[in-house]
C-alpha cells in the first residue's frame, strides 16, 4: 500500500479532508503522487492500483465525488499501453481531474449569475459552495439583490452562508427554517446546492430542501440546483438507493435536556430527497439542465454499459 | 378604576398571566370580583364598568381571548335592567366564561381523541394546550401511537411537548423542523393549535404551521387544528388582519454570533397564516367544522351586526 | 316491548328491511304504531318507549338513517307534557318523517335535475336512489343527455342502475370501473349518492367513490352528490370516526378460484371517504351546498348541544 | 297596474336603469310609492301588490337584485294584518332596501379596505363598483399601493376603471388581459366583483375572471371577491343554474373583419364561473366569509322552506 | 415466402405466441432460420428478407416488439457486405436479441430490486412479466414485503398475479380495482409494466393504469415503471399515435345480461395512457430514467434519422 | 464589407426581412453569396467571414434563428483547409441551412398532424407557422376538427391565424383570450409555436401563452408547442436569460384615449415563459421530444463545449 494513500485515506476517514469536491480532489492527487513514485513491474503496477483504489473507496463508500473522481482518473485506461505510458496518462487524468474540480465551481457560479436579476430576493439553505459562487457572482457583477438564508437546523450552516454573504457585502437576512414560507411569497429564487444528483434527477441535500423546494413550488417560485457533474450518483442508474445518513443526536439536543425530558427517542436525519418536479433547473458546469435530463449527464460522463465493473472492483 | 383589575391587567402586560385560555379565565375573574365590590349607582357601575373594560383590552389589544372574555361576559348585557340584576347577571356570565374555558380543553380532548387510532403516528409543531388535550386524552382512552415533535426553533417549545408526552408515557420522538417533510410519508395525522382563527377559515399560528400544513397536504396526511371558540376572531369579519408580531431577533442568534456575522438582518414573525385549504377540520367544544365554517361559530358567538359597538366602546 | 317493535327490528336486522331511505321510515313506522296501541302510565309510556328506541337502535348500530329517524321524532319532546298530548305529537312527528322521507328524494330530484344540461354526458358509481332520482327527473323534464355507469365491482350494483336508466330510455354507456379516467376528459358532470355525510363534508359512499372523485377534480369536472338530510351523521361533529365494514371477500372471487390461486388474503372494504375538497356541492332536500357547509344543515336539524343525550340514551 | 310601477319597469326593461344596485333601489322606490299612493280594499291591495311585483320581474328575469330586492320587503308580510299596517310595513322595508343598499358599497369598502396594505400590488378586472370602492377606500384612508386593470375585452371596460383610479390619483397600469400571468409573480392581491353568487360559492363574473383567479392561485396571491349580500342567488339553492349570456359577436370583432375573414364563427360569452376553490374570500356589508359558507347568508337571509313561493307568484 | 417464417406469422397471428417479448423473440428465430436456410443469389436473398419481414409486420401491425425486434436485427446491415458475410452479421444480430430479450427481464429485475424496502406494500395491476421480475427477485433476495394486486377487470388478470406471488411464498392481497385510493394511504410503492413507452414518455398499459398512478401520484407514493427497452416506440418519434384497441364488449358483461337491460351501449378499452409526470422512474435493462428522457433511448436505439426508413419497407 | 451582407443586414434590422425562418434563411443566403463572390487571399477571406458575420448577429442580437443559422453554417469550419475547399464547404453548409429551414415546418406539420384525431377541438394562440402547419397538413390529411382562435391582443394576430384557416376550409371560431377557460373544457388539444425553447425546456412565445398553457394543464388538455430545432438557444445552456421585449404601449391604447384616461402607464410585454411542466410535447423536425430533454436537443446541435466561443467571436 503507498504512503500517500494510506495518508490520504485516513484523513478523509477522520475528517480532516471534507467537503465532496474536496474529497475528490485529494483522492485524485493521492492517485497522482502514487503513479509519480511508483516503480515496479506493470503487473504490479495494475494490482497496487486497484488494491490502493479500493482502499481509498471503502473510507467513505457513500461519497460520490471520491468514486467519481477515480471513475474520471480510470475512465479510459487502456491496460494494454506500455507502463510508462499508463503511468502518464494516469497522472495526467488526475490533474485533469484537479483542474476541472477547481475550475467547475467557477464555472456553475458564472452560468447560474446569469439567472439573478436586478431587483431579486432570493431564499437559500445550508451551506453550499456551488450556490454561494452563482450568488457572489452575480454579485460581483454588479447585481443588486437580497438574499434569505435560513438558519439550517439543528448545525447552524446558514450562520456561515450569512456570514460568507456579509462579508462580501451582500444584503443578508436570516430567518428560522420554519419561516420560509411565511417570506416565499416575496421570494425570486430559490438557490441549494446537492450532495448527490440521481438517474431521475432527484435531489439528495441536506435535511429541510424538499420542503423548502415543496414551498417554493407552491408559490410559484423557481428552485436552482447548483452541482458539479461529479455529484452525479452513477449507481443510481442500477436503481442503487441513496442512502441518508442518521446523524447523532446530540446535534439536536444536549444531554442535560434530554436526561430531563425522559425517555424521549431524537431523529436526526442529515439528508432528503427533493423529487424533480419540485426543482426548475439544475446548472453544472457543463451548463443548464432540467432535472429529468440528469440521466444524460450520467450515460455521457459514465457509458450506457452497467454491466462494467469500475476498474478496482475487477 | 377598580384594584384587582388593575392588579390583573398588570400581571397580563407583563405577562405573569399567559396563555390564551388563562388570558381569558383571569379577565373574567377580575370583572367578576369587580362586580361583586362595586357600590355605587348604576350610572356609575355602568361608567366604571365601561372604563375597567377598556383599561383590560389595552394592557394587550392583540390578545383575542382577553377581548372575547368580555364579548362573551357583556354579550346579552340589558343597561335597562336594575342594578342588582345587572350585577347578578355579569357574575353569572363571569363565572360561565370561567366554567367554558376551563371545559373547553377538556372538551376538545374528548372530541378530538376519537379521530386517533391505534398504531397512528402524529406530528405537531410547537406546544398548544388543545392539541395536547386530544393527543393526552386519545392515549388514557388506551390508544396506541406514536407522536414526532417538531423543535419549533427559534423558542423550542417542541421540547416542551416532547417532555409533557414523555411524562405521559407516550411514545415521543423529537425532530428539528426540517425534517417535517422526510418523515411526513410515515405520518397519519398532524395535530395542531391555533392563535386566532379568521372570518375565512384561516389559521393563525406559530411560525412554521402553515409549512407543516403544506407538507401534510402534499402526502395526503390530515391536518386537524385544536382550537377553543374564543379564540375565533370577530373582528375579521370586519376585514381586519390579523397582525403577524416580529419579535426580537436575539431569540434566533446572539448578539455575539450576530456582531461576528456583520451587517446583517435576522427576521422573526412569530407566527403565520395557514389557509383553510391546507387544513381538515378545527375541533371546538361544540363540535368539529370544516374551516371554511369559521364564520358559523362567529356569527353564532357574536351576531351578525357589524356595526353592534363592544359595550366597552360605547 | 312493543310486539310491532321486536318484528320491524327482527327484518331491519336480517335485512328484510334495508336501505338507508326504507329503514328510516320503517323506524318511524314503528314508532308510530307503539304510539298508538300503548296503553297504560305516561311514566310507563316514556320508560317503555327508550326501551323501545334502544333496542331499534342496537339493531344495526351503523345505519345513521334509523338513528336519525328517531332523533327527528324525539327532537322537540316535551315530557312534561301530559300523555295523550305527547302520544299525539310523537305520531305526528312520525308521520312527518315518513312525509319527508317521502318527499326528499323526490325534492332532490328536482333540485338536481337542473343542473344537467342539453348534451351533458355522466358518470355514476353504484346504485345510488337519490342520484338515479336526479338522472331520471332530468330525463323526464326533456334533456337529452348521455350516461356512463361504472360497473361497480365486487357487486355489480352499477347493472341495476344501468338497466333503470334503460328502462327509463336514457342513452347508457357501462364501462368497467378502471376506464372511469379514460373516458373522464368526455365527461360533463359526475353524480353520486352517499351512505353518510360527515361533519366537515366528507362523504362515504361505495368503495371507489373517492377515486373516481379524485379523477373528475383532475379532469375539472364537476362532482355532485345527492343526499338526503338524514344521511348527515351528527355524532361525527363530535369526532365519530365513520367505520368501513370490510365484507365477505366471497363477493370478490370464489372460492375454487381462490384455492386454486393460493394462500392469499383478499380485502373487501365496501365503502371510502371523499375528501370535502373533491365535491362541488351536496344537493339535499334542503337545497344545494357546498360540503363544507354540511356542519350548518347539522347544527340545523340537531342543535348546538354536544352533552345533549338523545332522549334514548338518557 | 300603477303608474309609477309602469314607469320603472319600461326603464329598467330598456336599460335607463341599469346596474345591479340601481335596479334594486328603483324596484324598492316603486313598490313605495305603489303602497303610499293605493286607495282601495286590501283585498285589492294585495292582488295589485302581487301583479305589480310580477309584473317589474318579469321585465329583467335574470336580474337577480331585482327579484331580491321584492324578496327583501316582502319577506315576512303578514297578510293577517289590516291594510295600514301592511302599507305602513312595506313602506318601511322598501326605505330599508334602499339605505341597505346605499349603505352596503361603503361599508364592503370599508371592510375590503383592511385587507390593502402599504405596498401591495393588486390586479383587477372589468369595472365593479364594490371592488372599486375597496380600493378608493383604501387609499382614502392615506394607503400606498399601485393597481393593474386588465383591459377586459372585448368591451374594455378596464379602460373605465384604470380612468376611475386615475381621477382618484392611485397609482395604475393597463395590461391587456392575456399579459394577466406575467405580471401575476409580483402581485399581491386580485379584487374583484361579482354579478352574482351562487349557493355553493362559484361566483358568476365578467368572462375572464374565472382565469384570473385560476392564475392567481398558481401564485398562491389571494383573490377576493365584493358583492353585496342581495347579488347572492337565492334560486341557486334550488339548483338553479345561471345562464351565462352570449352577446352579440359584433362587440369581438367589425362586419367588415369578419367579412374578409370568412366563414368564421365568433363565440362572445358576456361572463363566466369561478369555483369557489379559487376564491379565498367574499367581502360583504354583512362580514367576510369563505365561498363556501354562501349557503349560510342566503339562508339567513331567505329562510330554509324551499317550497315557499315568492309571495308574487302564489 | 420462407416456410418458418410463414409458420411463425400464423401463431403470431393466432396468438399461440404471445406476449411481447416472445413475440419479439419468435420473430428473430424466424429471421435466424431464414438466414440460415436461404439458398441463392444475394439479390435474390436480400429480395426475399425483405419479403418476409413485411410479411411479419403484417400479422401484428401493432405490436411494437416485433417491428423492433425487426430493427434491431437490420439495423446496422450494410447490404455491400457479400452474401455469406451479410448472412453471418444477420444470424448473429438475431442471436443477440434473443439472448438481450431474455436478459433484459433478468436485469430489470435485479435494477428494480434495489428499490424495495423491507416492510414496503407496494401495489401493481395487470399481469407484467418486468414487474413481476422486479418483485420476486426483491424477494429472492430476502426483502419482507407485502403485495396488493387489484384484479384488473375485465379480464382479471390480477388473479394470475396473485397467483404467481402466492407461488413465490410473497405476502399477496387482492382488491377489486375501485378499491386502490381505499388502500394507497398504507402503500410505499406501484410497480407496473408498460405495453408501449412514447418518445415523450407517456406510458400505454392495460385500463386502469393511469387512474392509479394518479391516485398514487396524489398520495405521494413512488410509481416505477418496469420496460425493456424494446417496448419504446421508435415511431411515436414521427407522431404516431398509440392505437388503443377497444375490446369485445363480451368481456364486460354476458349477452343474457345485456339483453335483460336492454338497449344499452358497453364501452371496453384495453389500454390507457399514463403522462410522464404521474411516473417517478423507469427501470429498463440499460438502467433507471425519468419518463422525460424517454427521447434518448429511443435516439441511441433508433438514431436521430426520422426519414430514414425500415429496411423493408424501403 | 461585402455589399450584399450590408443590403441583408440593413432589412433585417428595418424589418423588411422577418420571422425566425426567413431571418435565418436570409442570413444563410448572404453568406453563401458572400462566399461565392469573394476574391482575395485565404487570410483576409476568414477575417472579412468573421466580421461579416459580426455584422449580422449585431443588426438583431436577440434573434436566435440569425445566430443559429451563421452557427449551423460554420460549425465544423476547418481553418487548415486551403481557400477553395473552405469556400466550397460554407456554400454547402449555406445551402444545406436554407433546404433545412424550408423542409423543418413541412415535416413538423406532417409529425404534428398525427396528434391529430377526428372531432378535436384545438386551441391555439397568436399566428404560428408551425402551429399552422401542424394543423393544415392534418386537414389535407382529411381529418375532421375544429379550430377556436384567440385574437390575441394587442396585436390580433388571432385574426391572422382565424383567416388562413378559414381559407382552407378549416371550421374556425374566434373568441378573446379571456374567454379560453371558459371554452377550455371542450378543447381536446391546445397547439402554440414558440420563439425560443430554452436549456431546460421553458417556451418563449406571445404574451398570453403561459395562461393558456396553465389553463389547459387545469383541465388536463394536452399543450403541443410546434418549434424548429433552430429556435432552440443555445446560449440558455450557460444560463442567459431570454429577455422578453416590452413593445410601444400604442400597441394597446390610442394617444387619444390614454390622454382622456388621464396619468397612465400602459405596460405591453410581448412575450411569456411558460414553464416546461404545462407543456405535453414539443414537435421538432427531429422529432417529438418531452420539453424536459430540450438539452439533449441543444447537445446534439451544439455539443458540450461550452467554452468554445462562436466562429465570430474569436
Amino acid at each position: 500500500m503507498d504512503k500517500n494513500i494510506i495518508e490520504t485515506g485516513k484523513k478523509i476517514k477522520n475528517m480532516e479532508i471534507r467537503g465532496a469536491a474536496k474529497i475528490g480532489r485529494e483522492t485524485a492527487r493521492a492517485i497522482k503522487l502514487f503513479c509519480e513514485n511508483f516503480s515496479g513491474s506493470k503487473k504490479d503496477f495494475i494490482k497496487n492500483l486497484k488494491e490502493n483504489a479500493r482502499f481509498l473507496v471503502n473510507t467513505r463508500p457513500t461519497a460520490v465525488s471520491l468514486s467519481n473522481s477515480l471513475r474520471y482518473i480510470m475512465r479510459d485506461m487502456d491496460t494494454e499501453m506500455d507502463l510508462e505510458d499508463l503511468r502518464e496518462n494516469l497522472i495526467k487524468r488526475s490533474e485533469k481531474f484537479i483542474e476541472l474540480s477547481l475550475s467547475a465551481i467557477k464555472k456553475i457560479g458564472e452560468i447560474g449569475a446569469n439567472r439573478i436579476r436586478d431587483g431579486d430576493r432570493i431564499m437559500t439553505h445550508c451551506n453550499s459552495s456551488c450556490a454561494l459562487s452563482v450568488i457572489k457572482t452575480a454579485f460581483r457583477k454588479g447585481k443588486d439583490f437580497e438574499v434569505f438564508a435560513r438558519e439550517t437546523r439543528p448545525r447552524y450552516q446558514g450562520l456561515l452562508t450569512a456570514e460568507e454573504l456579509c462579508k462580501e457585502g451582500i444584503k443578508t437576512n436570516l430567518i428560522v427554517d420554519s419561516a420560509a414560507r411565511y417570506f416565499m411569497a416575496d421570494m425570486d429564487l430559490v438557490i441549494i446546492g446537492a450532495d448527490a444528483v440521481a438517474a431521475n434527477g432527484a435531489v439528495v441535500n441536506k435535511i429541510g430542501t424538499s420542503e423548502l423546494a415543496l414551498i417554493a413550488k407552491e408559490a410559484r417560485v423557481d428552485v436552482i440546483v447548483a452541482a458539479e457533474t461529479y455529484k452525479f450518483h452513477p449507481e443510481t442508474i442500477a436503481g442503487k438507493l441513496i442512502e441518508i445518513e442518521e446523524r447523532d443526536w446530540r446535534e439536536v439536543i444536549s444531554e442535560e435536556k434530554k436526561r430531563e425530558i425522559g425517555d424521549i427517542k431524537v431523529r436526526n436525519p442529515a439528508f432528503d430527497v427533493t423529487p424533480p418536479e419540485f426543482i426548475d433547473l439544475i446548472v453544472t458546469e457543463k451548463g443548464i439542465i432540467s432535472p429529468q435530463a440528469a440521466i444524460m449527464i450520467l450515460k455521457t460522463e459514465y457509458g450506457w454499459d452497467l454491466d462494467k465493473k469500475d476498474f478496482w472492483e475487477v
